[in-house]
């Protein structure tokens, strides 16, 4: 088997700058975790919230701390220092080899969506977001790694896309309709449900957005790790 | 414009885990890094020093320190605690939005290469490891974000490649055969350095082996920043 990620990010429109932050760490027993924050408001006020919960969290993963006590620590510094006035949403997406298991940390009104196989589970469970008072709990969701798994976890830029314009997204509908096909790519997931938020936002996003995917597949032949990033320049003075 | 990133890595062969440590952080003032360390030896040993390395330069990073103070920094506190007995190579490869540059930074025996269009340029200038001595300087390259720039860097498991088998590897001449391909993916140049690196090991890599391709490339339509992992799960127990 193989673990497959796929991550999609897009600004809000005519902002240069993401207030959404994601990293990837290696988990010091084996495995890596995915961490994807989204500060309050945009531009780069959000950007500061975001990576410093990213930056939080992330240091703790590296120390072998637990999920669900790193996401805890992000909310209590968060505030600690902002004292409830900004707030942050996080999710983790970790590979556990040691437990065999994804375990799933959400900090996020947001939903997210557990794939295996035919069925396309909604996790909406009620969860705040870091910073918003002390004792902020964390909902985690663990799942054996196992074949035909897919995770689907995104930022509000995807729940609320095309709401302005009465016409919101249904994001288990375009993920149903991508698992159709045959064996599709998480690129393709992520890429797909960007592109359909972006459309119902008439090109324009109204929020920054990000779309990760995680996918458990059959192996595909060598003993290869990869990693790929594309990063378009964006700004005046850019070709 | 676009940067586009590839890495591919493996490990040494019949080792669980890699002594190689490869991590991504986004820059606070725009782009981002990819940091690169090789500890002395294999294995857990090897595994804790490089990302003891990577961890502290990835914080400083994080913080807006500049690449080469970020390597100093981290060669101080490995001969703090090791006292000179464990040393640990390191390469930094950034993308600065703020600059307009690429700056490689650079701890390492191992050469890298700088492809401008036709004229390929290995890097051998003298580099020494973190953790040898105190005051250990980094070499410092910085290269104007342009069309048609590559770089190839790479851990010592592709520089010793074959060399037991009295048979090294010419990292030049492979570099060279891949781009003269009609523009290569960065994917495709660092899968054949490793595939060619291995066939020389004759199937069984003799060190942990990481080969990371920055290409810059014209803007392939939308804004949209990707990213992808493939992480292949080895050892007992799975399919």
């Amino acid at each position: 088997m193989e673990v497959q990620i796929a991550v999609a990010k897009i600004n809000k429109y005519a902002t240069s700058e993401s207030g959404d932050t994601l990293e990837i760490v290696e988990r010091p027993n084996g495995g890596l975790s995915v961490v994807l924050a989204d500060g309050q408001t945009s531009g780069r006020g959000a950007k500061v919230i975001s990576q410093m919960v990213v930056r939080k969290v992330i240091g703790l993963l590296a120390e072998g701390v637990r999920d669900g006590a790193a996401a805890r620590a992000a909310s209590d510094k968060l505030y600690t220092e902002r004292q409830g006035k900004v707030i942050s949403t996080l999710n983790i997406a970790s590979v556990d080899l040691h437990s065999r298991t994804i375990v799933l940390t959400r900090n996020n009104p947001a939903s997210m969506f557990i794939c295996i196989n035919d069925r396309i589970d909604m996790i909406d469970e009620e969860s705040i977001p870091l910073g918003t008072s002390r004792n902020v709990r964390p909902v985690i969701t663990e799942i054996a790694i196992q074949l035909g798994l897919t995770v689907v976890i995104y930022t509000d830029g995807i729940s609320h896309a095309g709401e302005r314009r009465g016409n919101p997204m249904n994001v288990g509908e375009v993920i149903r309709s991508v698992l159709e096909d045959q064996d599709p790519s998480p690129q393709s997931l992520a890429d797909t449900l960007l592109d359909h938020a972006v459309r119902l936002d008439e090109g324009r996003p109204s929020d920054d957005i990000s779309v990760l995917v995680l996918k458990v597949a059959s192996r595909g032949g060598d003993n290869v790790r990869r990693l790929t990033v594309r990063l378009p320049l964006e700004g005046p003075g850019w070709a």
